[in-house]
C-alpha cells in the first residue's frame, strides 16, 4: 500500500460549498451554509449574504470583534454545536505572526474554517535503519481522536508564546522531557492541513521540530492526556503508515515529512512527488472583492 | 536583509504571456509567442494556433516526435537560438518517471518551458553551529552561470538513471567523492523552479540529497567544470545568502531548504512561511480542453 492512503482519509474539501468568512476586508476562513444560517441570528456580529459571511463592519477593534464572537460561540456551545470546548483562545489572521483580527475559542476554529497553528515534535533515538521513533497513545478521554496514535509531543499554538517556547512547555506537560534536553529540538519546517472534518473545515499550519532523545530517556505524561508511549522501529512505523490508519491524520503527515527528510522515503518511492506536494498544500485565501 | 532576496532575483513569470505547449493532449510546457512564430515554419512538426503550440497529431510515437523535435532544434541552433548546446537528451513529460512523450536536447528545455529534472548534493562537515558546507566555484567556461557559486555536486537528471544512481555518477565526476562515501548520501526531498530566464521559462524539479563528509575529505573535480572548492561555516553561508547573489538561483533555494531542514532558519525568522512555500511552488500544468 502507498503512504498516500494517509492523505486520502479525508475528502479534499469542495470550497465552493462554503461561504468565505471575511473580517475587516481579509478572507480568513470558510463557513458552511448551515452555520452561516445560525450566524445570521446575530446581526450585530455577522452580516450574512448569499456569497459571504462578514464580521459586522461596526466592530472596528479586535476587542469588539472578539467579544462579539465570544457571545455567539456561547450560544452555539449551548446549542451543542461546539464539541470539545477547551477554553483556549486562538488568534484569527491570514498568516502566522500577523496581528490577530480577533481571538476565538480553539474548538470553534473548524466551524469558521480559520487557520489554526500548532507545534509537533518528532522524538527519536538512533540513526539510519536502527532509528526508533517515540509515539503516544492518546487518552480515551480526549475530545479529538481518543485512543489514536500521536507524536510524543504536540499541541495547539496559543497566543503569547513563540513556537519554540510552546514546544518547551508541551515537552514538559506531555512527556516530561527536561528543559535541557527539549532545548536541543531543532525546527525543521512545517506542514499545512486543509480537510473537511465532521464539524467543518480544518485549516492548519503546524511547525515541526526534531529531537534526538537519549537512549535512556523514558517519557512520562504529566497532564493525563496520554494513555501510554511506544518506541517503534522506523521500518515498523513505515509498515504501519502504509497499511493502517492508527495515527491521527495530521500526525501521519508529520511522520511522512520526517521519513522524507531523513531519507527513509526517497525518489525510488513511486509516489515521492505527490507525497511531498501533499504535505504543504497552499491555503487558498481569496482576494476579497471590494 | 531577508533570505527572500534569493527568490526575488527573477520575476515570477506571467504565464498568460506564453502559449501552452501540448503533446498528445498533455500540457507539458510554455512557449513564448516569438518562439511559436518560428515553430510555425515547421508545419509537419508543430501546429501553432492563437492559443497553443501542439506537436503535430500525425506524430503518434515518441520516436517520431523526438525526431521531428531534433530537426527543428537543429535549425534553431543554427539560427543561434539555443545557447549552450549540450548533446544531452531530456525526457518530456508531466511528472517524473512517466514514460516520456518525447526526448529533446537539454539546452532547449527553457525555449519550450518543459519540466527539467536535476539532482543536488548538500555536502557538509560537522553539526550545529560548527557545521561547514562545501561549495564549488563554477568554471569560467560553463555556458550557464560561469564563475557563480554552486553546490559541491549537482547536475541534470538524464534518461536511464535513477536520481540516486545519477548522484553517485555526479559525485565522482564533479568532486571525486569515492562511491563508498557517496553511497551514504540521503534523499531529503525536492524543490521546484518556475522562473522567467533570458532564454525562456525555466521549469524544474530537483531531487536533493544530504551527505555528511569526513572532515579529512577534500573534493577534486574530474571534469574541468569547477574552478575550485570552498568550505564555508554555516553562519557565513547564511550571511552571504542574506546579503549577496553569489550563488546560482536554484542553488540558493536548495541551500535555504537545507538551512530550514537543519534548524538554522526557524519559526523566529520573519519570512519562515513564505520561504518554505517558495521552495515548492506548484507547476501549473493546465488541463487541456478537447
Amino acid at each position: 500500500m502507498s503512504f498516500l492512503r494517509q492523505y486520502r482519509r479525508y475528502a479534499a474539501p469542495d470550497l465552493t460549498r462554503y461561504l468565505p468568512f471575511i473580517v475587516e476586508g481579509h478572507h480568513v476562513g470558510w463557513v458552511k451554509p448551515e452555520v452561516a444560517a445560525t450566524l445570521a441570528k446575530d446581526p450585530a456580529a455577522f452580516v450574512v449574504t448569499a456569497d459571504r459571511v462578514t464580521m459586522h463592519p461596526d466592530l472596528v477593534t479586535p476587542e469588539a470583534r472578539s467579544a462579539a464572537m465570544a457571545r455567539t460561540l456561547a450560544r452555539l456551545r449551548a446549542e451543542g454545536r461546539v464539541p470539545g470546548w477547551r477554553d483556549e483562545l486562538y488568534p484569527v489572521n491570514q498568516a502566522f505572526g500577523e496581528t490577530p483580527l480577533l481571538v476565538m475559542e480553539r474548538a470553534a476554529a473548524p466551524l469558521f474554517g480559520v487557520l489554526a497553528y500548532g507545534v509537533n515534535l518528532n522524538g527519536f533515538v538512533g540513526r539510519g535503519w536502527e532509528m526508533k521513533v517515540w509515539v503516544a497513545r492518546r487518552a480515551p478521554t480526549k475530545s479529538v481522536d481518543p485512543n489514536m496514535l500521536d507524536l510524543i509531543v504536540g499541541g495547539g499554538q496559543p497566543l503569547g508564546l513563540s513556537p519554540a517556547e510552546n514546544l518547551l512547555k508541551e515537552c514538559h506537560e506531555e512527556a516530561g522531557i527536561p528543559t535541557e534536553i527539549a532545548a536541543r529540538a531543532e525546527p525543521v519546517g512545517l506542514i499545512t492541513l486543509l480537510i473537511e472534518a465532521g464539524e467543518g473545515l480544518r485549516v492548519g499550519q503546524q511547525f515541526n521540530f526534531d529531537l534526538e532523545l537519549p537512549v535512556s530517556f523514558r517519557p512520562l505524561n504529566q497532564d493525563g492526556e496520554v494513555a501510554g508511549f511506544e518506541l517503534i522501529p522506523v521500518s515498523e512505523l513505515m509498515h504501519r503508515l502504509r497499511s493502517a490508519d492508527e495515527f491521527m491524520y495530521d500526525i501521519a503527515l508529520v511522520l511522512i515529512d520526517f521519513l522524507i527528510r531523513h531519507g527513509f522515503i526517497g525518489p525510488e518511492e513511486p509516489d515521492y512527488l505527490p507525497l511531498i506536494a501533499g504535505l504543504r498544500r497552499p491555503i487558498p485565501f481569496q482576494r476579497v472583492p471590494a
